[in-house]
């Protein structure tokens, strides 16, 4: 399944390199390097804003990401871009350029449709609804939103039909984080895993299990700096490179920066060591993704992540189906009670199905566990697809966002702040985003279930319980990391699993593992 | 002394609030404020890669960096600019607009002046030098190093004759770091240094002064923690703003950001705790310099520090007119102590003596006190001026630095590393740079002496004893910070004390200061 369709249908061929690439190629490269450079230079800074700038930075700090951030937009839209891509439209190019000339085309043709004024007036408004959202937030006032959340709705609409006058909106704003994975199959695995998981959580909170859900959590405190030891320890045994990236603190753990300096970040709470934990196995994921990006196309498509899904995909294999398998916890358990004695009892089960309970009355997105995690995604995604298509009311939010916890969930909150007003992704105005943390989590599992193939699956389970992680990096860096952007999303899962991405493996995998966990009748 | 002159000159208008500008100057302003977003991410990106930054992100960086830098010299002679001063340049503007255009103007002439190629093939000398000069130094092998430095003198030679044939070609290069300060002016200074401090520095050599010059490095080690921990004492006490800045480490102190968040650096030597501590106070001169530029004009020069000679003026103010006071230390001690109980016992006399020693035998500049300092500067300004010149070759170098060494200091060099190539400047190509080392220290002294006058020396100096520096920071604010790049050099250093711009002060303060903690005849 690593074989490179490209490479079996002809020998390498010098022109593959570039080497004889057409002037205007070189030209074309050139230019989206700046425009990479300048990219990654606000990526950076927006990471410094995050962890290290101090408070009153910030007005030199939006300043500065907002030229950055007009600057490349008028760099991409420059005719030095334009010109070079009519000319290598005519011509017949080896696959490598024909990707990279695809994915720049692709940015230049977004680029180049909307105006000016409507990017400038989306910015503006964002600026003006994010501290709007925090209030509202605070004061539980959906009402005060509202206008925001509308004038949103109304400017991307209009963004959209900029792009694509004839076709459906959602779709058009669903390719800003995803490319090229057709909304369609974005759906149907969508609809697998609601089908799936409502009956399967339904059964799980009417199970009466005896997890050892609070094995951790029961043993008093955990000090963040040894939180922080761990966790790099953990990242020194998973396989960081730290000569390519650092750990730091910050609100909500991220990653961020570039194949030579990928950075992650976590946050510590001292009643539970789990989080940060497995956040940090989370953004593990994300960093060894941009890592193993090839440094030789630092600057090009080729060098880039394919998508969010499949930066998502990364992240969640490494902490779902390693961070939380039985194995790891094996692995694991001597070097957290080194960092923890009063841990020394915990059990690898224990240990295991506390880092696995499905919470019964979780409210929030980034609260949850591995299962109820997915409808907290498909019910923000129900209604921005409805808001988007013009067939629900903004005011109608709050309500049917509580109607569908309930549906799908068993659990219907109090108030909008732990409701319809607990993410900040409306009040950037992305919609079309959440979708992609339930899709990496799917093809996270389809790709760890190609992993378990190649390798067997004994074997890959025997190394995670030893701590010998490289056969799985092997396997992602061969199949998915070097590739960067060079096949669309589907042709990549394809090549790697040799199936079209669906959410079947993800299902497998969620009804053995929490079948055989919560001892449920249905398996 | 705090008198604007031109606020004077006439009532405040409302015009030279910008409200009433001309279209133009609005649009000058507007490409000037991307432009200075653009350096100053730079600028960023260059602090995070010496502090933060993991050892394997450089091919990132220095892309990053050489992308902004292009950008920002390509929008510097956008037309768009260019266009905007030319019918600027047929109106009379009120005077804060008038030297925004002024400053513009020149550095629009500049960069206009010099051909892309000739930039960029200084840029590639400087990469290529850069890793040549440190191998040269670790071998002590200038040889190895001579054809990268003649190159440099060979382009910059070309780059000042593109920028003004009929100049000397120094006095170009000069501007670049001084823009409206006279080389004739400076080099008075420089004489007027080297003629003071030549002989008085011979009389301490042979004076056989007793001072406590090991009253702290006697004691035992100064761990690295605990210097950190006093270095930020001594920031809060002097008055840091810890909303717009950070303390961290680097191999070189340096300070970096914009008067919204203005960060410092230190270094730790665990064996002499004044290093880390004095250089701490000099990057707090300059940061509380950025810090105090006026927000609303962040983004254009009336928001901008003056020049480097203006710049080095805070930071050698701070260091040594207060860090190296002996009111200062009557108010430190204690809380030196508190970190050091180990140095209990040392006394005010003995710290003021200790932070005042001159070195009879030290041949390297960084490591130098406040007298045989500017000799070595004075050295390095007789040579790259002769070199620029084309009336020294540089094979020479080494051979008339030793000379000059052991007639101003009395000390020769026995290798080239710790003579000639001691310093990076060379390597970068920067001739003309060195001088503002000095020239800052004399406006310093110059300055507080007119903050002396205007406060009462005996108030400032009780206000020292006491950790009161507000008065100190006023004044400064006032006659100094709040003015960004609106006065030219002289002319702000006139309005500040009354008087042009000379060494008079600072051979004053020497002569006085030194005289007596040495017990020199000549005073």
């Amino acid at each position: 399944m690593s074989t490179d369709a490209s490479d079996t249908d002809r020998p390498a061929a010098a022109d593959d390199d570039g080497e004889d690439a057409p002037e205007a190629y070189e030209s074309l490269l050139g230019e989206y390097r700046r425009i990479a450079n300048v990219r990654s230079a606000g990526e950076m800074l927006s990471w410094d804003q995050q962890v290290m700038m101090p408070e009153g930075g910030t007005p030199a700090r939006s300043q500065q990401l907002s030229t950055l951030s007009s600057l490349s937009h008028e760099l991409l839209t420059d005719d030095a871009v334009g010109d070079a891509l009519a000319e290598l439209d005519a011509i017949e190019l080896p696959a490598e350029q024909a990707a990279v000339v695809r994915e720049i085309q692709r940015q230049y043709d977004r680029a180049e449709a909307v105006p000016g004024e409507l990017i400038e007036e989306i910015s503006t408004t964002s600026s003006e609804a994010l501290p709007a959202w925090e209030e509202a937030k605070a004061e539980d006032d959906f009402e005060s939103f509202a206008p925001y959340l509308q004038k949103h709705v109304d400017l991307k609409r209009e963004y959209a039909e900029h792009i694509d006058p004839d076709r459906d909106a959602y779709e058009v704003l669903f390719e800003e984080f995803e490319p090229c994975l057709s909304l369609e199959r974005a759906e149907q695995i969508l609809e697998t895993l609601r089908e799936t998981l409502v009956p399967m959580i339904e059964e799980i909170r009417n199970a009466d299990a005896d997890l050892a859900t609070d094995a951790f959590t029961s043993l008093g405190s955990y000090p963040a700096d040894d939180q922080e030891a761990l966790c790099r320890d953990v990242l020194s045994t998973l396989g960081y490179d730290w000569d390519r990236g650092r750990l730091d603190t910050s609100s909500h753990p991220f990653t961020a920066g570039t194949t030579f300096d990928s950075r992650v970040t976590t946050r510590f709470d001292e009643s539970d060591p789990l989080g940060s934990l497995l956040s940090t196995v989370h953004e593990f994921g994300h960093a060894t993704y941009t890592v193993g990006l090839p440094d030789e196309h630092y600057g090009t498509p080729l060098g880039e992540d394919r998508d969010l899904s499949v930066h998502e995909s990364q992240s969640r294999l490494w902490e779902n189906h390693v961070g939380r398998s039985a194995a790891f916890w094996e692995h694991l358990l001597p070097t957290f009670t080194d960092h923890f004695p009063h841990a020394a009892d915990v059990t690898p089960r224990e240990a295991y199905e506390a880092a696995n309970q499905v919470y019964e009355n979780n409210l929030i997105r980034v609260e949850a566990d591995e299962l109820t995690y997915h409808l907290h995604i498909i019910i923000r995604f129900e209604i921005e697809r409805a808001l988007i298509a013009g067939e629900m009311d903004v005011e109608e939010v709050p309500a049917v966002w509580n109607d569908k916890y309930e549906e799908y969930l068993g659990i219907r909150p109090e108030t909008d702040a732990e409701g319809c007003l607990q993410d900040i992704h409306w009040s950037h105005g992305n919609f079309g985003y959440f979708p992609t943390y339930s899709l990496g989590s799917a093809m996270a599992a389809q790709l760890y279930a190609a992993a378990e193939a190649d390798i067997g699956a004994d074997a890959l389970e025997a190394g995670v319980r030893e701590g010998d992680f490289d056969p799985l990096h092997d396997w992602l860096t061969e199949n998915v990391h070097r590739h960067g952007a060079r096949y669309e999303t589907n042709e990549l899962v394809e090549q790697a699993t040799g199936e079209s991405f669906t959410a079947d493996a993800f299902t497998d995998y969620v009804t053995e593992k929490y079948g055989s966990l919560y001892d449920l009748d249905s398996v």
